[in-house]
């Protein structure tokens, strides 16, 4: 399979349990995510709350009829930076059998592009500090690690 | 003046000098942010764009009158985590006469508190690289510094 023939678009409901397929398909994703059939109810609810949502968009990544990468966008309007709007990249993850293929590089290049057509003055994105190779992927384009992202849960 | 009488809640168009006045008050701020007057419209139109979305919330602290310390929370949905939204907190700022004085603390609980309010399974935040004390003041509120937090600017 080549990268080159990829194509990416806004996720349809048809999309969740592959999009929940690749979440769970990775190491600290294996230990939060459910991706059993039928899919937990919570994810059908949390993929309606996206779509609702003009300024979030949920992407996935399509080759050759299947799904093979996705991430989340938010587009956060703010006061900082004399009002600049913010384009967040989250839950980002490729294919097993995709990755080391350019697919990644390729669809954050798409992403960081939407984020320039929304309008948005920085894109932002987190990154686990135990994700070496994600540091360096996303430092060869371009971006900056200058922040620590810390994390506070509310689990019941 | 104690910080126990101090009152947060949503910010008004009112209440915008103010803020920027906060965000520019500081070693970063200062030199991206303009609080000159009358006021970049620039930032008008950024309040307008918080204001206009139900998931984002400027919120200030008020006390004897005046505006004392700020923060944007933004509510995102997301499929990760089994479909969890996520609070997040960006631009928090305290006057400088109030530093130290516990304020922050106060505000920062009652921001998770509004996170915990509307369904938030997590509260997460990016603070620079640079800022030693506030990852220290994060930690002591029970944050977690478990990611990078990456940027790539569009500037023009």
């Amino acid at each position: 399979m080549s990268e080159t023939t990829a194509s990416f678009r806004p996720a349809t409901a048809a999309d969740v349990a592959a999009i929940v397929g690749l979440l769970a398909d990775d190491r600290l994703g294996a230990v939060r995510e459910d991706a059993s059939l039928p899919l937990d109810e919570r994810y059908i609810q949390a993929f309606d709350a996206i779509e609702r949502d003009p300024n979030q968009l949920q992407a996935v990544a399509e080759l050759e009829g299947h799904v093979v990468g996705c991430l989340q966008l938010s587009f956060i309007p703010g006061l900082s930076f004399i009002g600049t709007w913010r384009g967040q990249i989250e839950s980002v993850r490729i294919h097993s059998s995709m990755r080391g293929s350019g697919l990644g590089q390729q669809m954050i290049t798409w992403a960081v592009g939407i984020c320039r057509e929304r309008g948005c003055g920085i894109v932002q994105l987190n990154t686990h500090q135990s994700r070496d190779d994600a540091v360096r992927f996303y430092e060869k384009l371009g971006f900056t690690n200058s922040h620590y992202g810390m994390k506070l849960s509310l689990g019941d």
